[in-house]
Order: structure tokens, then C-alpha cells, then sequence
């Protein structure tokens, strides 16, 4: 059974329609161990695409050193090819020669990656807050002047496991100097999935106060324990219309002590179409194609919905399983 | 890290504390394949009352032919000696008979077990719904003439796994019916987790038309579909203040694909807590006591609270993890 088939129902001061911005085959594969082929990887991002989703992180053009696993960045966009008309296709660029790399590739639009936090700036980026923020500086201007949009993350907007509490103005203050740099869109990460939903319109309404449009503001939550959704809910009613997540739940911070990690699209899915909002996004083939991206890494999604639609013969559970409680004392 | 190491954050339109009706004993565990001996039993619910919960489902005087896990129950209430002042202690009980055990053991609240759709009453009960609320009748009646609390649970108040789709007017009609019984609280079962928080509003509001008081209904999430946080924010904003969980999130519905069941303590505990919003439980001593009972019971909590609160040494990812990402292109 989808959703469909339990009805939608509406709720009130939730946006008509959300963007999906799907992280999946960046940010999911990233910390991946074993090398996935490149036209494995091609061929998700093809079925994501065919499942419905318009904003799509390809790959990074981050140092092979650093992320052996993207190193195959340029071949993958030839394989790719140009983004379709109202396809979003970003990939993340660290810096002016990842920026370079980007260009020579054609891509019509990058992301960089900060932190709020001082801690994780030095042991993610090896710079302060501040040299970070003057490290995309010229990214951000040369990516603009050449009609390339930027994305800009925000890592730790919630918690950082180092330092503890992150406070929202500080995040308000980081939020503001990036935008200030010409940024499209900025989103906010709990990157150890520690949010809670008060904490999050808190967070939101620190970086409008820092003058940051709140059209122009995307979450991505962890779902380590398990507060994505709730986090979510809370999101979109205070106005958020685009929302990271990745296919299947691939991927997740290395920092947090669980396995789980993104928030998985399916997931996402679930809670926004049963609420009436529309994705474009289909939710069973999507589910299928993290299923099959599951094959591919030799290991089942952590997304509860994939698991929970998988066929029955996947699962020892079926229909026509005894009743396991009855009332006869 | 705990909770509180993040701060918490109101958010408005909520209750400024919670009542928790802790089910692990009861329906964690009466699936379980292999006995828990009545020791252990005994011993976890001592630890979920020292963890400061207040409502704790004990146990089940259903017969022993349909759930062998529970058979012993008289011999648990009688290690567990009667309830401390201000907590509630109740066990199920499935027809007279069972209320006949739960009396003979001086119990001091009940609770009885019905559904809101035609065909999980005949699988689960063997009757149909009417016949399962003339069964009740003489339950009710005569707990409440011996001073017993009756609490009523209905089952599949959001969708069916046969029928699918469950008009919330016709949850609506059950949960009338079964309040006029006399019954002192009402939880409303998603048993096989597919809602989401619109339909969570739309269900309250028809079972509250149908005259049970807001203040009298509480929620019973199950995590299948990864939604049960989510619709607990939507009902605690509309004014449910007792929400059913499982410590550690022990057992689900064997009717439903997947691993996943109830609503984890501890999970529904981070929310709260982040929310600023007052449980009387213990967190940290809860998990412990979750990890404690993975043990016994040989495989690990399915919550993600659990395993990310886990001692450094259960998991690879530690504070000193060299960074896995990298800008230096």
C-alpha cells in the first residue's frame, strides 16, 4: 500500500507545495568506503530524476585526496549531461579551484559548505569561521558574474559535538554574512541530528533577523534521533519550502555516534504527500530505486518507509500471518 | 550528550508537562518468541519506575494458549507488589474472565482492547466490532463498581493493513461507543504507523465530536513509516497530554512489513525534553535501562535515541574521528 491509499489530509499553515532537495548521491555517497562505479552512480541520479525529484546534488568537486569517493566528478556530468529545463543539478565546490572545475564542466549551479560553529570550521574546513567565509567570498562573486547559482550550507546550526549547544544567534549572525555574500539559497543543517522543534523556529527566526528571507532558507536534518520529521513539520509551518533529504537515508554525519543519519526522502515523502502538499515526486519509485541503490551497496536502506513498502517476500512478516494477540483469557 | 547539553525551546500552543504511558512490558514484549523470565520482567519495570515513569503497563491476563510470554502474569504483580502512590500500574484484560485475575490480584487499573475496523476485530478478537463492545460492557462495569480505572485502547484508528484507508468518522463511532462504557481514558492506536499529522487533527476532532473529551484521549504512535514524532507534535498542539510509548521502542505490529513498532521512549522523551516540556522521567537512566533489556533479550533497541546515546565504545564514529570531508580541492 503508499499513502494513497490511507488518504491525505490537510493541515493547516502548510505550504501547497515543497522542494525536495535531494542529497543522496553527494552527501550520501561521500563517506561510502568501497568505490561505487561511476555509472552506477550516473544511473541513480537518472532514476531519481525519472522518479520526480528537480533538485538533484550530483558530486563534489572536492580533492580526490580528501573524497576519493567523488574523484570520478567531472565523468559523471559528461555522463550526465546537461540538466533538463527546471532540473536543478548542483554540485558542491569547496573552493576557486573546485570552482574552476565546475565551470570547465558547465554546471549550472553550485554549493559551498560552512559551519557555524568554530570547532567544526577548523576540523572540517582547517579554518576559522572566518577564513571560511573569506575563502567563498570569490567563489560565490565568480560563480554569480558567470550566471551560476549559489547554495550555501550550514553545518552544526543545531548542536555541535564538540562544543555542545550552538546558540541561534549565533547561527543568525554566520547565516547573515554568508547570504551577504550573494548566496541563493541557504541551508541550515542539524548535522548530528540533535534539533528539537522549538529550537528550530527559534534557529529559522534568528537568520530572518539577520536578513535572511526565509524563501530563500532550506533545512537538512539528521534523523540520529529521530526528530527529522517533527523537525520538519515545524519548518514548514514557520514558512520553509524547500527541505534536504536523501534517497533511502544514504549517508549521515561520521561524527554522530549512530548509524543513522539523513533524513531519508521516502520518508519525507510520506509525511508530505499525507498531508496533501505536493513533491512532483513519486513516492514508490523512488522507494524502488533506493532499493535498488541498497543492492548496489550490498546493504538495506535505513529509511523506514523503503523497508516498510518492500515487497512482502522481503519480509517474514505477510497478510495472512496468524494473529500474534487474542482475547480468549 | 543529553538533551539538555542543547538547551531547550518552547514552542507555543503546547502542554507544559506530559504523562507518558509507558508500554514495553506489556505490549513490547507479549510477541516475544523466546519466555523472559518473570525476573527479568520484574526487574525492567522497577527500572522504568525508577526512571521516574509514572503510568506503566504491567501486563496482559490474557489466556496463555494465545500468549504464552504473558502467562505469567499473576506471579509478576505479585513480585512487583502494589502500585506507589501516583502511579499507575494497569494490565490488560481481555474479557471477564481476565478481569476475574486482575481483581483477584488486587490490580487498580485495567485496560481492555478494541478496533475500530470490522475486519482486525474478527482477525484479533474473533468477533466483530459490536460483539467486541458487548464483551466490554460487563468488563468496564464491573471494574468501575470495584474501584478499578479502565483505560480503552482501539486499534488501527488511521489505517487498516486489510482495508486500508479509515474514515475518522468511523473512528469517531468506536470510540463513542466505547466511552459511554465508562471508561476513564481513551488511546488512540495507529497500529500500523502509516498516519501523518493532518490526519492525527481530523481523527482527534471526530472521536471528540463523538463526545470523548480532549483531556481523556491519548495517542498511541507506532514508528513504522518513521512518522510517530511528527503526529505526536501535531496532537500534542492540539491538546493531547498522555502519549503511549515502548522503552527502547520493544515490539510493533506483526501485522505491519517492517521491524520497526512503537514509538520509542526515549525518542518521544528527546522531543519533549527539547521542548521544554516536563515528563518526570530520567532519560539517561531510561536508555540504560533500554540497553540493558537488549541485552537480556539478545539484539539491540531499534531506538535511535539508544543508539546514539551509546557508549562510545558500542560504535566506530568517536570525538576523535579524523574529519571525513575536506575542502582543499
Amino acid at each position: 500500500m503508499s499513502i494513497t491509499d490511507y488518504g491525505a489530509y490537510e493541515l493547516g499553515g502548510l505550504p501547497a507545495e515543497v522542494t525536495i532537495y535531494e542529497v543522496g548521491a553527494r552527501d550520501g555517497l561521500q563517506n561510502e568506503k568501497r568505490t561505487v562505479p561511476v555509472e552506477v552512480k550516473a544511473e541513480f541520479i537518472r532514476r531519481m530524476l525519472a522518479a520526480g525529484l528537480r533538485a538533484v546534488e550530483v558530486t563534489s568537486f572536492v580533492h580526490p585526496k580528501w573524497v576519493p569517493q567523488l574523484a570520478d566528478a567531472a565523468d559523471l556530468l559528461g555522463r550526465l549531461g546537461p540538466a533538463p529545463d527546471g532540473v536543478r543539478m548542483p554540485v558542491l565546490v569547496p573552493n576557486e579551484r573546485g570552482l574552476d572545475r565546475a565551470l570547465d564542466a558547465g554546471v549550472g549551479e553550485i554549493a559551498v559548505f560552512g559551519s557555524v560553529t568554530e570547532t567544526f570550521a577548523r576540523r572540517n574546513l582547517n579554518r576559522t569561521v572566518d577564513e571560511s567565509l573569506a575563502m567563498f567570498a570569490p567563489v560565490v562573486e565568480r560563480a554569480r558574474a558567470a550566471g551560476v547559482a549559489v547554495r550555501g550550507y550550514l553545518s552544526m546550526c543545531f548542536g555541535d559535538p564538540w562544543e555542545g549547544a550552538v546558540a541561534p544567534e549565533q547561527v543568525g549572525k554566520v547565516a547573515g554574512r554568508l547570504a551577504e555574500l550573494g548566496i541563493d539559497e541557504l541551508s541550515l543543517g542539524d548535522t548530528i541530528g540533535v534539533a528539537t522543534p522549538g529550537q528550530v523556529v527559534a534557529v529559522l527566526d534568528a537568520v530572518e533577523a539577520a536578513g535572511v528571507p526565509r524563501g530563500r532558507v532550506a533545512v537538512h536534518f539528521h534523523d540520529t534521533y529521530g526528530q527529522a520529521l517533527a523537525n520538519t513539520l515545524a519548518a514548514l509551518r514557520a514558512g520553509v519550502t524547500t527541505v534536504d533529504a536523501s534517497a533511502g537515508g544514504l549517508g549521515g554525519c561520521p561524527y554522530a555516534r549512530s548509524a543513522t543519519g539523513n533524513l531519508a526522502t521516502e520518508d519525507l515523502l510520506w509525511q508530505l504527500h499525507g498531508l496533501g502538499i505536493r513533491t512532483g515526486v513519486d513516492l514508490e519509485a523512488l522507494a524502488a530505486t533506493s532499493r535498488w541503490m541498497a543492492e548496489q551497496l550490498g546493504r538495506p536502506s535505513p529509511s523506514r518507509v523503503v523497508k516498510a513498502l518492500a515487497p512482502p517476500d522481503d519480509d517474514a512478516a505477510t497478510d495472512d500471518a496468524a494473529p500474534k494477540e487474542a482475547t480468549d483469557a
